[in-house]
């Protein structure tokens, strides 16, 4: 750790896609699963960049342009989308560090109306929770967490709610977060 | 412009989402026309953010999180999808200032493939071109480009391929690059 003159505190962090690496184990685990049903033609589903405000670039000669200046901006979609059986797919994945609630602040209120206009216009929209304490993985219909949101004060959901209105994710070695079983069972069981 | 003490020649530029900020305009367009889809909630489709790989990034005390170091990536999808009509919708956008042809190299391979994917899953899958010099800007279903790449051995596609192949993009001032009349006709007209 190095200071500025000033006596500032000056940090510097490694990081790979996500603010402080945080929630990084599903991530990682849906991807996996993702370039399984890819390379298997069973699904095109990805996840989105990490959107950014890009202020300031270099372009040293001779190699590659160099972000030198740029800040996370919030995100105003959720991380995953594509298709699968001709079905428009959409996304956002929690990982859940409580082992008694999820709190709400983790998904943002953009997110939340991004997943209800996709709704509205025929997706399936949902959500994925882990809890890590218990190590189970929940697929969530996104129009049961905005009934939640909508009908309860609360600024979190119960884990007991998810084990109601949640379907557990089966995982496999590679498939980790073998969500598309569930999508089949909700979505396409008519 | 500053020359480093070695006399390499040093360049930095103001950039907003794409290096160079070349093709700016059309992407500028179709964003509004996606924000006018948007808010009438005729249509959900968005633009990816710009894939970046994140290399060092610093938390000064009490302001954002500073990106110091970054590369641009090459995608590996398209830059916009969404859904509309319960249809999922995926596509990408180039402006061409050649007024005799539309070079191939600039979309990437992967971007090829992943239009074809996408396809095969019954995605409705384009390209939206822009003859600058002509002030045209022309929608091509992706399995067109694709038989072209397949059956031609050219580097470029002739103008006068997309006046037969591809449909004109009317435009107004809230919707300057209306697709979605395009794709009314392309996709649902059975």
């Amino acid at each position: 750790m190095v200071n500025y003159p000033n006596g500032k505190k000056y940090t510097s962090t490694k990081i790979l896609t996500e603010a402080g690496g945080r929630g990084m184990e599903l991530e990682k685990e849906i991807n996996l699963t993702n370039t399984f049903y890819l390379s298997n033609d069973i699904a095109v589903i990805h996840k989105k960049p990490t959107p950014v405000t890009i202020v300031n670039v270099d372009y040293p000669k001779r190699s590659a342009a160099k972000i030198t200046e740029a800040y996370f901006k919030l995100p105003s979609t959720t991380d995953y989308n594509g298709i699968y059986r001709g079905k428009y797919i959409d996304f956002e994945a929690k990982e859940c560090q409580s082992k008694t609630s999820f709190p709400l602040k983790s998904i943002h209120e953009h997110q939340l109306r991004h997943l209800e206009q996709v709704m509205r216009h025929g997706a399936a929209a949902f959500l994925i929770i882990r809890f890590c304490y218990y190590e189970e993985t929940y697929l969530v219909d996104a129009g049961k967490i905005l009934s939640f949101t909508r009908e309860e004060e609360r600024k979190s959901i119960p884990y007991g709610w998810f084990k109601t209105n949640g379907i557990l994710i089966p995982g496999s070695y590679v498939k980790p977060v073998d969500y598309l079983k569930i999508v089949d069972k909700l979505y396409f069981s008519e």
